[in-house]
């Protein structure tokens, strides 16, 4: 058995994780941290668990949480773990952090977006960015993996096979993605009441979402393609779940023709068990993929523009944060990856 | 292993016992059958399943089905079971129905309330009304098993103690009852429409309404009162799933104090998986359920009025429907009752 | 042109009454204080006006604006007007109160139910409570008008016809109302949050909701009827607008007749413009009301449990709050009740 | 007062016709045909209306339509309004079609995205496609009305100023689009249920939605600038109403700095009533549209991507059908173009 910790516990993504991890067949979750909740046991903070899960939120404590445990989830906002975690930490327990610490392989990327010199710079080189459909060995010998955002993971699994292949022009990629109030998470401000974002869409972080330079960055290291600046827009959509991500980018040829593009995504996603790409002109819905690990993905070529319209969508806290967090943990401990991901999600 | 088949698979009800089936750990799932997609895989009927599920949907065939299979669950509008449910069947096979025809003792009572003479009222007297809780030995020996409705359910979690306990005067039961739209079906008609029940409560079925006889009569066999007829009204909720039931009735003494009646309910349910009685002050709420097999409930004595208004929750496609008739199957094969409902739902 | 103001101007129910009163033909609305944006145009704090209304809010100063109005309207939490009023202010204004400081009669219920001695006991004998479907005459004629909590006004309206022709026995009355998520307020609180209420419903302030006493003293007051305490249980539904109350009561006789009902009820409304008693079987739904100033009614003879069962809907914060307050507003300025209240309301 | 008449009442763009038609000082409204409501009181077919709009729904019946009003709002299928309407119609009254027939300048188009050939090409010749923001003055002059689909006047209203301005480089255009469930109209199908389309997200129509061709050609038309086929998605959004266009293009020059665009916008939108650029950073929200005529918009110029991204929302059954027709309709006849369209919507 696997020991695992979840630091950071009562927040939407730190949750998911401690549902997951309870019921997964190799893993002993042994500790959830808490700011708020310390002492109060979770299924009080979460009535949801009902019976199960009634231990203690504890006080993180990390030079505990380092020597008991094999792995050690983050689920923590952004400088927090980069400032917590001293290298030698890692000689004894595995890092993954579901944060952006560890994203950017640059720090001077990081202080540009996130308006913070990164605390721990060295760290940038042993980190590994895992999206195990595409780097699964770096991943699996990694002791620090970074998670990847929510709109990162259904953006690049609808561009990378794309890009990889060198078919669309990159300076002309837009990102249009889509996502539920659950990742705004749970703190209390006005533009989160249910009275202030029912029935309404809206864009927000318009030319400066922080998850643009992760976009960027992650499609050059995987595919070793030079990325320039893309378009990216998030927008709130009223629902608790899900993102669609919506990606329009130019043909190199006008002549690709369909049949290439769709053994292209065959090839990258057939075996997957996470990644279904869908019948022709059936597109994703963020139902469809809503309380699994999965991704769906579609594409269409319109002649008439030549462009491709990729559509891909994901469950924002499952494939988007903690499940692809157990996936990268899977893989890191040699485990089939699929373990503790495989419950079939109810319709509704 | 169980080898056990859906009939009528492919409404919300049917699709959820499937989805529950398929991951039981002690249940071979052979066929689920459908009217509308037959030799359709399962998984593109609903896409929710992924790579998941893509087994074809079949035709019913009873002959083939009883001969097949240890037992048969059916999700079929009421009429359709009694009808086609031969008793010599039942040497072969269990039966669970999740309709209507076989919850109420008398068939003319359901002559009255389906406006329908019942098709096989001799079974009537073999038929168990399934809620384990509350009498599991007559459940473990049935062959045939009526599913209690969603609205029963939760009603009867959360009166069954009052009355078993001749604590308050059957004559002044009212039950106010909330449901997600998923409990009206899939059939299509206007008001089921978004546009046409989302941001919109309403009562429906008002003095009218097929669960109330269930309920009399179901509080009356399993505690051996006698309930006079009781005021129901369902109303539906711009939801998913859940039902939420607000239960009023007059104590026979003022000076019943709230130790005792706590202590009424802890004896019902502290030892029970699936019901839990929440703290002082902590009333249920449908989220709380969602996705589970569980039962939440509350109460509070008014020593204003001399009522105790009692409130239950359940998601009405789980513990309303699927759950509690896989429960009820592994009470009728010797299984622990939770076996295949353990998983631990999400928050939202 | 009567000259108006707007004391709490920036809360679900102050928005509401600027937003109407701004439209009034009759109404000059000189001033809208605001605690939190003093010196901010509304329009700003509001972007939902548009162009229109970008006044600045202004701070709130009693003095001030007993001097140039005609008429305050006050939306503030309870205490807060009953401690600034001072009764000469009456000399020169008329004083419409939204919040819950003069609606009941005695001072000694209000220090019971909000725990806060009330600050000015003397004008409660002065004090109107305004339905003007019951009371029209004395609003006519106050200076200071107890504008009616939105629970309490659906349910009198529904209940009143019974209560006022002795035809229910008032010992059996049972209140299950149903409310949207703008009735608990603009303020920060986890609960509130979409990801904590959407996809839910739930009962709150079961036995203990401040309007019970609202419901009872009123129907006393209006009927000259003895009302002994009500079963009152308020739900929380995830939709922005609307109240739907379920109140069920048994006949006192068992032979009481439809047709005697139906007439009670035309009699009663037949010639308001704002209450509307539904068709036979057809019964109300929270959205055939949201965005207008009426109630829609109807109710059902239930003859197997000699309870009639009468379910009226609102919107909470038109008939229930604002609306209803310039309704009483023209009723003490002797104008057309419907005047400002008549726009047609969207259909969704 | 004009006499006006409409033609496809019962639908969602055709109630909101007789819900604005109804309370516009200088029409008055003679009939409202129907297919499916003939001789039902149209507040029975949407309760919505309490007791105003009373009267019946008549069939649809032209020579009569014709010969009694000034102008006829037609709300019908596309194909239906180009066969019934014959030109000779046009010498007596005034036509205003909400649906496609009239929108694109050439036949062969309407025949290649509508599958259908042109019923009447001649009348194209004539038909003005009226957005008065830009073309008040051919508006003002035509007798065949052609009104705007709804994400054609979010997306053009965005537009326009960029493109007039020759600022942005045209076939770069990205159109990404989100719309309320109102917009599928009330049609009875599977996907349209609350269960199947609330708590999700989806594209729809990708590459293929009719109103491509519309936003290309009338983009054209109104700017005298060649345009290339651009790229257009629409999206589901699980809510009542709204759409939200983000538009993305190519600056033409790098060094296009936000105060000349500022101006710009402000040139076109400063005196519009109906048009609001929001402030700095300040993006639209569909919520603070709804129930109105209004367009809000904003921009960002994205210096990394060399992009502008602008975002538009307005209310799909005002701005983007029924109020914008009204508006076209008052300026047709020469009155103030706000007339019946100045009411201040509710805040939810």
């Amino acid at each position: 058995m696997i020991r695992a910790a979840v630091i950071g516990s009562t927040g939407y993504a730190g949750i998911e994780l401690v549902r997951l991890l309870s019921q997964h067949p190799d893993v002993e979750l042994t500790a959830f941290t808490s700011t708020s909740y310390v002492d109060q046991p979770l299924n009080e903070v979460y009535p949801q668990f009902g019976k199960q899960l009634n231990s203690l939120c504890v006080a993180e404590d990390w030079e505990k949480l380092v020597s008991s445990n094999d792995v050690l989830f983050c689920a923590l906002p952004h400088g927090h773990v980069a400032e917590k975690l001293q290298p030698h930490f890692l000689e004894k327990v595995k890092v993954i952090d579901l944060g952006a610490d560890f994203r950017l392989p640059e720090a001077s990327t990081y202080e540009t977006w996130y308006n913070l010199p990164h605390p721990q710079p060295s760290l940038l080189l042993e980190a590994v960015y895992g999206i195990p459909e595409w780097n699964r060995k770096l991943v699996s010998s990694t002791r620090l993996l970074a998670n990847p955002g929510c709109y990162p993971t259904a953006t690049l699994l609808g561009l990378l096979p794309l890009v990889n292949a060198d078919l669309i022009d990159v300076s002309t990629i837009v990102v249009d993605a889509k996502s539920g109030v659950s990742g705004a998470g749970r703190g209390l401000s006005l533009d989160r009441l249910f009275t202030e974002c029912h029935e309404s869409v809206k864009a927000y972080g318009v030319g400066s979402h922080r998850h643009t330079p992760e976009i960027e960055s992650s499609l050059s290291t995987i595919t070793g393609v030079s990325i320039p600046p893309i378009s990216f827009t998030p927008h709130l959509i009223p629902m608790h779940r899900g993102i669609l991500s919506t990606i329009y980018a130019k043909l190199k040829s006008s002549s690709t023709d369909l049949e290439v593009i769709e053994s292209l995504y065959q090839a990258a996603y057939e075996k997957e068990p996470f990644v279904r790409v869908l019948p022709k002109d059936i597109f994703p819905e963020t139902r469809y993929v809503k309380g699994s690990n999965r991704c769906d993905i579609n594409f269409k070529i319109d002649f008439r523009t030549g462009r491709i319209v990729v559509v891909s969508a994901i469950d924002n806290l499952i494939k988007g944060a903690a499940g692809q967090a157990i996936q990268n943990m899977n893989c890191m401990f040699n485990l089939a990856e699929t373990m503790g991901l495989e419950a079939v999600p109810a319709f509704i």
